[in-house]
């Protein structure tokens, strides 16, 4: 019952040619947000099937904010939703403490085995009700 | 009234750790190919404004197919809706000449001087309502 | 006895803020023209054990002259030396007719499943030969 | 009289699809580490002439090690020559305090306004040779 949080470092390349973080990256900032919770943290919680194979449906992104390297980044990371094949994260990004960005992501679980989609785990599902609001 | 099309060449970069195109490198190809039109066919038409300023305000991504490299890949681009200081494209991502990935961006002309969004011209409206379906 | 020449799709993001293309995207061009080589035209004649797995031990690049988004860009690339274990590429990468980069680097076949180095094949051997000069 | 030491942060998508990280992505955590005392720590001292334009004529890389994300990585640089109109970096990279990279650079400071090369300052040679061994 809490968001994930996460700092996330920039690297100068981040910026594209007017200069700003690239709207590209940002995405790439959130899969490292995103990463840590599915493949690190569940990992440590003995959870390695998200790790294994999971694949990203779908992306909503609004960019309020233009950001220059150097900057503090922060990802915070939350479930809204978990259903039977797929879970849907939300996120806000802030940079040096503003809000720069809201996303959502719909996932799906990949059996890589099988090239195909697969059913979220009991387990699963009661490590990410952990990060419901 | 038509579509832009354009070819967009994968690189094997493209794929990440699980051997498909990585959701965050599909976005640099539709990136790829709105730069086409705004950049390098606006310029041939006399319309620098876009390359001097743009930003992306909201991307919408749904994600149908995985794409392993080798594949051709073809975009289409067309412009949905023209405000006064915004305007939308949607796009079709053809892996193989199947469909992979459905988008749609909302753009602003932007002020790099002053660091503020700007109104789209007249020229500029023109130009864009040539890829309206 | 030839060299393998391949053009290369620049990317409007392998420029930096700086407004060029960036040293390290580069090298990511080159690695397109030495899978290319390696892995598409390799397994065209038969031979997959370089797409199975194969490092780059080291590179040498020199960087001649600054490329601009939208430029042509052709990478010319034969193999300098065949060891036991390893290989060696030379590379000339052409923008606009002009030769902006020349680099070297050492590949050498890997075994995916024992994680170790492995040695040149007959059949690779006769394959690499081609593109000396 | 020393090396400049600064940790990098690893990202998920900095493996290729052989789940090893990407030898370019590797450059571009020497680029972190370069741009950090050239751009962050000089501006610091007072030195924003580096950050206004600087060209990498050169690199060499070793790749030593394979590294798999996640890894700790702690990138050591230090200045080798300080020429007239160029200076030479020396690296050394960590993973998981294991040395998995060796790297040198030829830097050329550039000035953006002419497009010309230019010669390094009394300043900056003084700030570049705190980082010699």
């Amino acid at each position: 019952m809490a968001r994930y949080q996460t700092d996330v470092a920039l690297r100068w390349s981040d910026m594209d040619s007017f200069g700003h973080v690239n709207n590209n990256q940002f995405m790439v900032l959130l899969e490292e947000a995103r990463v840590g919770m599915m493949f690190t943290v569940a990992a440590e919680a003995g959870l390695t099937g998200f790790r294994e194979g999971v694949v990203v449906a779908r992306h909503e992104v609004d960019f309020l904010l233009p950001v220059v390297v150097p900057a503090e980044v922060r990802v915070e990371l939350w479930v809204e939703r978990i259903g039977n094949s797929s879970f849907s994260f939300a996120y806000e990004l802030m940079a040096n403490d503003k809000l720069a960005l809201r996303a959502k992501s719909v996932m799906v679980p990949y059996d890589v085995a099988s090239q195909r989609p697969r059913r979220v785990t009991p387990a699963e599902r009661a490590f990410l009700e952990q990060w419901t609001e």
